[in-house]
């Protein structure tokens, strides 16, 4: 096996290099990981720093940073000062259409998830990477191509220079539309698929009223709206990101100032004095509604030259809070294959396909894939717990949940979830009464057990 | 509208350019259908023209020719002639381990499939396209890149030479791994999957015995084996075709003739005499088993100037024998449409969009995306049926197929199939029984509803 570097004779031509492909959160993060192992590490990124860019363009503003993020900053000693610059929700908030407002706590006391800015989140890791003496940050390279036999590299700069850099190891960091992951498209046998859900996302602000936060802001404040919904997260500087989610055929109905003001007026009109009837009519065409794709692909990795993590090997759609978290533990569970077989990469193949075979990785996101069950928060809170404060591998977490037993090992999970997203249908339609949406999730399935068999 | 062709004013530049990218059987079609519209075709392919190529590599060397082909070919004055180089196979003929063999016919008396020569079908669908004036068939041009906005496409020469080339329409017809598609992969909203199954497959030719067919030339020979299988079909030079379908894992278990002998002792005991030993032991080991890959993607089109058909736009397994017949038929569809819409392409964008929205395409693909059913002829003759001797819509097909209130609409598909297909092992471990085959599988499924409610 590879040595590690402790037990390496020294030199820095000695080490190992790790090139990490993308220098978002996953990516910065990953940096911090692969330095603190004392591999020599590259992080490449298309765009300028942001610590220097003026315009911050891209994702969204605020994410919900929970347990298995938490775990994994809290391995490289970042934890402590990211949840010191995040915003704690206990609770969810649901809003009714007459304003009433209702918590539903997550899991048990004490349990939270943190509000955290996407930018300044992405900034302190990028600082956090530059600390390490062997490691170091390339903006402005955008990669051109690559090969997964010799790990050569091929970046082009915005003055059409172009560099090369040979690597050990590959980790392609960079998102949903991974520029790595073409290369595995090329290959034979690599499963891989791209899905759009039918609804956009656009986001507008809420400002402070009185340099105060206008709503709680210990909450993550939701209206739910039958096949539609908003949600609002509280930022640092007293404003509330609000992002309203819907179909685009929706989105695209509406297209004159009144029309909004007429849109929310029906459907969230506690929101309209909040966010300001002129920065509505404003903000709601300043840019179209966002897509949101879910990515899956099989392997994750090419032979031990280059391995996804993040969005680029398992894109999510945004409903249960779970892209940020997944790929910082990706950074985790990769750094325990590591050290369990002394950084030789080769065994990370054997690994990941061994649990590939195995996985229930996909049963889970056939669950979180879904807008709906975040409208429904009681029946998935014992997978929402086990999502969102541990570390249980996720497909364990869907194994533990009793519903499985039931739902699925009977194959009646297709029906039951039809039949339960109706059932939220109906709940929703009507301002909800947080003591229905209570109602254990269990009656509702005996009932529907019974209805079937009889 | 745009006006069709008989209506435009004459004059070679008024004409519409139509460029089909992809000279292989479902591209040197549509370039027919095209050029029989009026079309100005350019077909552009980036092999050499096989009609002058000494070795014709690539794909299974023949195929099932059924109804849906058949219409297509029709459509251009082909059918005749491509029936008449083809050989009729009535029924499946099922050898069991003992060298039983038992025939189960296709549909009804009269109705068969016809096994075709893909190299020959190909060569004379070009010849065909050449024969209409307004057709110019370009080989050795590599599609390097073009765009949905102007139709410009660029395309290399094996000389390095460039070519541009201005198209109306593009028709992407370039197979499972279309260059053309690439370009839809990077739009938003393009949703998208490739699935490779654990099956790979070797063809192995079975010579003639004293000048005739070494087994009965009208039948689809069949050897089910479990989790494999092996089919033959016959061609005009008294040669068989065998295809074994094995996971790729029990391939790569054998690495000598000798092994190669006995697993087929083992398994298709009575195969060994009529391939012959040596050729067998040799043969084996030519060429690695090749992977099958299932393409779903939506949507076929970029606004009205690019379409995917065939194989570009749903590559399947080739269990149930439509791979060919469903790229044929795509050529009709398409051309009911511009009938239907004066050949304006923009209509097609709307219809394929109303179609997809609706589509039971995908669910059809469940059912024919497994091997399995392809060893389970009784239980599903009835859709077999609709599938290959009518040009019922594939999705109505399923619709039609009575199963499908049972199975589908009481969300029990998922159990339904595991237990037929459990069922079929057990059906096809032991000799096979063709009144246990033929048990009519609605009793089966009586049984199994009891079994559940019970």
């Amino acid at each position: 096996h590879l040595k590690t570097m402790e037990e390496s004779p020294g030199g820095p031509s000695q080490k190992k290099v790790v090139a990490v492909v993308g220098g978002g959160l996953v990516g910065a993060l990953n940096a911090c990981f692969f330095a603190k192992r004392g591999f020599d590490v590259e992080l490449f990124e298309t765009r300028e720093d942001i610590r220097q860019a003026k315009i911050v363009r891209g994702r969204s503003i605020n994410l919900a940073l929970s347990h298995r993020g938490r775990q994994a900053l809290k391995h490289v000693g970042m934890e402590e000062k990211i949840v010191s610059q995040g915003i704690p929700m206990h609770a969810r908030m649901i809003h009714s259409l007459n304003g009433k407002q209702s918590p539903i706590p997550y899991g048990k006391k004490g349990q939270y998830i943190l509000s955290v800015d996407r930018a300044n989140l992405n900034k302190e890791l990028l600082t956090a990477a530059e600390t390490y003496p062997n490691t170091k940050l390339n903006f402005d390279r955008k990669l051109q191509d690559w090969s997964a036999e010799t790990g050569l590299m091929t970046f082009v700069r915005s003055d059409g220079s172009e560099e090369q850099v040979e690597a050990d190891l590959i980790v392609g960091c960079d998102g949903a539309f991974s520029a790595i992951r073409k290369q595995f498209l090329r290959r034979s046998r690599f499963n891989y698929s791209q899905t759009y859900i039918p609804h956009g996302y656009m986001e507008l602000t809420m400002p402070p009223i009185n340099g105060e936060f206008a709503m709680k802001p210990n909450y993550l404040h939701i209206w739910p709206r039958n096949t539609f919904m908003m949600i609002a997260l509280p930022n640092l500087d007293k404003t509330f990101t609000c992002t309203l989610f819907m179909p685009f055929e929706e989105f695209e109905k509406i297209t004159t100032g009144d029309e909004v003001i007429e849109f929310f007026q029906k459907y969230f009109p506690d929101a309209i004095p909040l966010i300001g009837v002129d920065a509505l009519k404003r903000d709601y065409f300043r840019l179209p509604a966002q897509a949101m794709v879910s990515v899956k692909c099989s392997p994750y990795h090419i032979g031990s030259k280059c391995v996804l993590m993040g969005d680029a090997a398992h894109a999510v759609v945004p409903f249960y809070g779970q892209g940020m978290n997944a790929g910082f533990e990706d950074c985790i569970v990769f750094d325990e294959i590591m050290e369990q077989f002394n950084e030789d990469f080769t065994q990370y193949e054997l690994q990941t396909m061994r649990a590939h075979v195995n996985s229930k990785w996909f049963l889970f996101r056939k669950h979180i894939d879904n807008l709906l069950h975040f409208l429904m928060p009681k029946t998935i809170i014992p997978l929402y717990t086990m999502v969102t404060f541990t570390r249980t591998r996720y497909h364990e977490a869907v194994a533990r949940w009793h519903w499985q037993d039931r739902v699925i090992n009977r194959g009646l999970l297709f029906s039951a979830t039809g039949a339960l997203l109706g059932g939220s249908f109906l709940l929703i339609k009507n301002p909800p009464d947080i003591n229905k949406l209570l109602v254990p999730a269990e009656k509702m399935w005996s009932r529907l057990v019974a209805l079937r068999t009889s």
